[in-house]
């Protein structure tokens, strides 16, 4: 008989924002496949074994987990975040499309998580408060004309703009080039917002104009937010910058 | 002194979905704002005080909750899914924005929850494991003209589309609309999610093809997630469709 597949989200890193139901999830599983920074955020019993594997296999993954779960042992597959969300389950349900017909067989339970644009926007007031959008920079999944062609056009259209996978070594380059193309669309002024481990201890929220806007300012650990020209900023005394998106447009933009 | 003014989302209804900081929200706050049926979602004690509002009256709900935090109450808004997302936080940052300058000096929290795209997203695959976004079809907030243009910028940008506030008596012909919008630009068996109330008791979830795509098969309770012409269906015998976006485009689209 079937294992059960767990697909879960972690949430950010802050433990509180954890669900139960990623907990029971793990209560229930026997084995645990992952990212080893994601893996190190569960708190594991003696008989729970751990498969840590590099970030960039996630399809190999995939694969190892619907195995073990075919076999009859309750797998759980772990991300961070929201596992569907540029995560595991996309590449779960990619290894079930192409894989062997018992794998449809396979009890699969995805269960959501706290994505990182939600943590890194209540940390700032509520810049997603309007239309938005969340684009990966990673152009190895994808040829980068299109991610230009789509932030012009999410950019012209008056979404705010989350960035996922906005850097790297290996990606030096995109996030600079995406705000070089945004900047001949939205004003000066339009607040970029570099959420980096929101509510890890590790956290730094920084706001900056897209004028002066640097991609150095991002890392690995960074959400960052492109608001749209409605995008307000509220300075406060004695506390941090708050940024929001108004619910309403009242009058037809351009 | 100020009290502090949580903004809190309950995730879309499954107590298992409310994440541990929002219960400590929960907990530390001695007076409740919000729309009946979310307020109903939480277990308080009988020192807790509910002000229950109308959905649509979310300035002025916001406005006297900004009141009581600046008279030194802890306050609790409450919104369904993520305060973030269509919800609280804009509102309150917009009163704080137009309000008197005590209201710049209340310690706000906003504390992230599960969305209902996300949500319904890991009911039924992993339709947002590709770059997507989320529009309000509510066009008391916006003109409808300018929400024509984003979902044909965005259907014709690749992007997967989660509807939010798709129908209601108010509302009653602009999903058929955004149908016929997107009919124009993608193919005919795109797939449309139906999530009606995920992880409620009363969940429903749904697969069309976009040629049949009804408005009538959504209701308040309802996201409406738009595939993109990559996202896929996968049949497994005796289990529901999975519906899935891979993470990756191989070739140039278009």
């Amino acid at each position: 008989m079937s294992g059960r597949l767990y697909v879960i989200g972690t949430g950010p890193g802050n433990p509180a924002q954890t669900t139960p139901e990623a907990l029971s999830a793990v209560a229930d599983a026997q084995e645990f496949y992952g990212y080893g920074p994601y893996l190190d955020r569960l708190t594991l019993r003696g008989d729970q074994i751990r498969h840590v594997s590099d970030n960039r296999e996630e399809l190999d993954r995939a694969k190892v987990a619907l195995q073990r779960a075919a076999a009859g042992v309750n797998v759980c597959v772990v991300s961070g975040g929201d596992p569907g969300v540029f995560a595991m389950a996309a590449a779960v349900c990619e290894a079930i499309d192409h894989g062997p017909a018992e794998w449809r067989g396979v009890d699969l339970v995805v269960v959501p998580g706290i994505t990182a644009m939600l943590a890194v926007a209540a940390r700032i007031g509520a810049p997603l408060g309007h239309d938005f959008c969340a684009i990966s920079l990673s152009d190895n999944l994808k040829p980068w004309p299109l991610i230009e062609r789509r932030l012009r056009a999410v950019a012209e259209a008056g979404l705010v703009i989350a960035l996922y996978n906005p850097i790297s070594k290996a990606r030096p380059w995109q996030l600079g080039k995406a705000f070089d193309i945004v900047r001949a669309i939205l004003p000066a002024d339009t607040a970029i917002i570099f959420g980096r481990a929101a509510g890890r201890p590790d956290e730094r929220m920084t706001v900056a104009r897209l004028a002066d806007a640097q991609a150095s300012q991002a890392d690995m650990a960074t959400c960052v937010i492109i608001g749209s020209a409605e995008t307000r900023v509220i300075a406060r005394e004695g506390r941090p910058d708050l940024v929001y998106t108004p619910r309403f447009i009242r009058e037809e933009a351009k």
